[in-house]
């Protein structure tokens, strides 16, 4: 496993919470994670491997796969309610169209590097067979969910080094205890000119709401350095951290994946406006949504499971829609919070050709945070 | 004309960068409106008669009409390219589905209140065919674009008193100067607990981006007051003023209505690209875009012009793709900066059943802003 | 009421059923029409006025208006579930975005001609404030849909002749006989190089399916002569019926307005799925879907009905996927035959200017059928 | 290579319009392929291997890869203006979000059996990196659009059998000759209860319509073999072939993938609105586009080509929307005929478990097109 030297590495991370920052006026899950959602579980495989010139095909390696599984069944035959939404499509998401067709989730949802989506779909195929032998033989062919950012600054992207096994093994690794920062797909992420990765957080609704959960994944790959603000303030700005060219890509492009979960009883419909509201949570966050970007959300809800026999939605329990707005509110937060989360809790990383991207500087961001308050 | 006593309505109103705040980092343009973009005029009639109990179909008025003009041309016979995004469609806005099918505009763009939309679209069309005698016998039914927010809360709304010759009236008085605050369709509006209305900024692109400029106009009818946040200031939180039933619609429903134009040589497809970008500014001012807000937004191009006669862009100036990302961070620029401007000067207002809309202090406002520098 | 001389208007008029042309294989209701869906009716305003030249404002008029009815009780109270799909968005349909987003419809449907669509939305929002007196004050505004075809060929469409009585008539009229033909929003219409205007059918599954029954009406006014399919049989080439610019529009352009009802209980994801498989029968009779065409279509459900004060869908009964294909077809079949019934329902009519639209031959047309059976 | 005995076998097969048939009014081009769009080329790999039971992994194997160059050069390079449309969204097509939100296409179009789309994907980043080895490093990423449809009633569709080498001769075998039938991404494809595979055909404007192509390429797999309409003749009734379980699928379910192909100078707007017109040559061969279908369409312009450097269409010679009708019936006569070219040219084939999917008998499909002549 790659370590970077001294002193960066032993700074320890914090999530945006623990800096003193609050955003929003919603309260967090016990982990404000998305696994605050029951049944919800977050596994990584993280490849990390080999260091200097890039050699396309052999390395360096900065690259991995996060699987997020609605529940621990099989999601094949007990498919969850689900929707997607397109922010920008300068991306390869892969199975969004029967999303939106039917309104179902049926595969845990795969988050890998842009150029691994075809082997991380293939390997999706494999575990979905493995689980469902009748499935594209006398049942329907299943549909993978495999969604993309791009680590080509860190990583040797064309050398597409994630296998079947590690596609498998991050989904038997899923847990209740969601890892955030440089792991799994969010190994070689890199936004707003610093390091980046996976990060979450959640809400949960008061009583007289519902008690509902709202959780939110990204994988954070997106925004100029300047352009950084955290719970209104101008970080970016403020900062004023000289960056080269060697020191994260300049480039304002870049994507977010934004994965929300939720157990509030839910239409495909209904999430797929609880889905369109990530995009207020990304812009708090100073992204305008570049022209580069491949910002791809998908939302679910985990009740009522369908079966897939039936395909019946029990529709009692379906929310009024006019009881929306506090989930809307808890999207927009837990989406910001969880894009802070996975800038505060990546830790610097050296990459292909010595490229450079460097943690947010956890004390300098406190004393700045302090100073707002 | 209406007129609320003393004190509030002596107290002058300051645009937002007049209090200091300054949002973003890009420049406006001289006017620091939509007409910044060269051609573009808008044009207000408010309707302001009557107080005290509300008696549907009598009054107390309190309405208007605000018309837009891309072009000082005939627009029928000279349409501009458009394009039109619906962030949340609980709104009656017509003629979108021809824009986004067709990909241009063909009519002054008019807003008005809810239940006024009918007989705005039908002055619409007198307006068209008094222009275009042939249209709808030996050429194509003109396609009005009439936008709408609902102002309940002071108005009777349910007595539709817009006539035509509001429509036209707000039309010729088309001009570069951009009135804000109570006026036109922004006479009824409330937003984040306060008085709103119309909003008007601009940026002005650097010369390496092409030196175009993206002007935005909006109606603010949207956002629950503790949610209001001003250039990442949490302003809604931290007046604190309280509020009642009878100031202000506790409602977190409500609408917005974003009006994009430029002169950068933009096909519809890119067009579309920008209209999708208002959210990110809508976002950062609090809103969550919620429930019962019909968020609509157009943008057009007013180069080229395209003929009726031939309808063909002479597309050699198109830009390419990857120059747009500074066009998107103008669009979320003047998007949060029309809005914040909505708010700043309008003044409060009473209206059916004495419901009082209090404008947002400007003075207070002012100290919190020095606070924050 | 109008009168063209002799011969012509003695032409009895048939279904295209009489005429021995069975379109697909399924069975229609006892009504073949869209009332043979429990509690929906229709009715019909149709204003027949003046001959000779075309003085704009004046006359003469060949238009009017059809309202369709998901049930008898009060729909801004008890909305029903549906959803709409733009084939071709040449065309100024309002209330769909709003349909879009809360998948409910809450007004009765209103068709007319194009430029009557202001008038005719204005008076559907008096009707609705009558009906509920609290709309737009302490309850949300209401959201009429109306939909158009242009009837300039042979009306004083400029004129808009269309006032809120008419409006109101079309309503108080509506029962479960519903009439074909010159009537309502069809008076005007043409398609095909013929006289046109409503048509209506439907289908009844088997009770293995489900049993449920699609009803669809449509306001038919696209299509040129040469293309016109029946059955299969190319009608429009084999009749060789001469056609001069003062004979039917030759214009490739028009539009059809299509409205889906069932009584299966589908979800508004599910209603948009059969609302996009209404092209599939408008394909069959030969229209390309030309440039010119608003081609829109709204399909609701009438089970479960929705409360306003809940929203929520109250039945567990609602349609797996997986069932939906011979819905598909009953929506193409009922489309097909619809558009038939439309033309063969049909009278010839003399317009504006003379211009004069032939109801298509039904005599030569039976002969026709019989040669192809 | 696999060959079923004797009599089927050397029943020879012929395009529908050898048949006497011929549909629409419009002219085909010299090859009556989407290669008469000038620098279209096709190319097929066609694995076939093993008979009887299925060994899932190990075969019979009936399944290929079909690649469609728009030009000759590098599609990375030098995109084409593109757009896609989803009929039925139950498919597992990859690259479309980008595709719509950037209006081009930089890869060769490869079509697949569905379970391949990972692996085949995966060998196009190879073959796009090869090509350009900047990409992904410093270039963006490469969008490779994958579409399939499934074969599993053949085929051992989980054994996922296509391997790079097999991707990348199917694009190096492209050439103007199209073969049709049971080859490439047709090998395994079942349609109206017949033998199914790849078919083309194109139409060529009149000169006074801008004497343009446009070329389609289907792979069909969809319908019900009583639906079978061609040209207007209920073929699927008429033909009263009994089937068996045994004998072709009798779902009503499958997929049909359409490209579209044309010189005509237009916008990716325009393409899209080509695109939502491959549906009505669909319906017209009596599919209803059934819940288990993955329609998807992509359309593209070889004119003008555009440079990946400038992104800048270059032409001021884009169509007036007004001349698109004429494309829209070249598009539906197209698709129409290429559906029916695929069933004709299709001989039987015996997959998996004995399965068999008959051809659909040419001389009695003969003696039925002589009787409605």
């Amino acid at each position: 496993m790659y370590q970077i030297g001294g002193e960066v590495s032993f700074m320890a991370r914090k999530r945006v919470r623990e800096l003193g920052l609050v955003i929003g006026s919603g309260t967090p899950g016990p982990r404000n994670a998305i696994s605050d959602v029951p049944g919800v579980k977050v596994g990584h495989t993280t490849l990390i491997e080999g260091e200097g010139k890039l050699v396309p095909g052999a390395g360096p390696i900065r690259t991995g796969v996060t699987a997020i599984l609605p529940h621990g069944g099989n999601l094949y035959d007990e498919p969850v309610g689900a929707a997607a939404h397109v922010i920008n499509g300068f991306g390869k998401a892969t199975g969004l169209a029967q999303v939106a067709e039917l309104g179902v989730l049926e595969a845990p949802i795969l988050i890998t590097s842009t150029l691994n989506v075809g082997l991380v779909w293939d390997a999706a195929v494999q575990y979905l067979i493995d689980q469902n032998p009748e499935a594209a033989i006398s049942s329907p062919t299943p549909n993978p969910v495999v969604l993309e950012c791009h680590d080509g600054f860190l990583n040797d992207a064309q050398g597409r080094h994630v296998r079947q096994q590690h596609v498998l093994s991050s989904i038997e690794k899923c847990s209740t205890k969601v890892v955030e920062g440089c792991v799994g797909a969010g190994t070689g992420m890199t936004a707003y000119g610093y390091k980046s990765g996976i990060g979450t957080a959640s809400r949960r609704l008061a009583k007289k709401h519902g008690a509902h959960t709202v959780g939110c994944l990204v994988v954070l790959n997106c925004g100029r350095r300047g352009d950084l603000i955290m719970g209104g303030i101008p970080v970016g700005k403020l900062l004023k951290d000289p960056q080269t060219d060697r020191m994260c890509p300049r480039g304002e492009d870049g994507s977010i994946i934004v994965i929300l979960g939720t157990d509030a009883p839910l239409s495909s419909r209904q999430l797929g406006r609880l889905a369109r509201r990530a995009v207020v949570g990304i812009g708090r966050t100073g992204s305008v949504v570049s022209h580069g970007s491949g910002d791809f959300v998908v939302a679910f809800s985990t009740v009522p499971r369908i079966s897939r026999q039936k395909r019946i939605f029990t529709t009692r329990d379906q929310l009024p829609d006019k009881l929306l707005t506090p989930l809307f509110a808890a999207v927009a937060e837990a989406t910001e919070e969880a894009i802070l989360n996975a800038l505060c809790m990546a830790e610097s990383m050296e990459g292909r050709d010595g490229n450079l991207a460097e943690a947010i500087p956890i004390d300098r961001l406190r004393h700045l945070i302090e100073r707002f308050k």
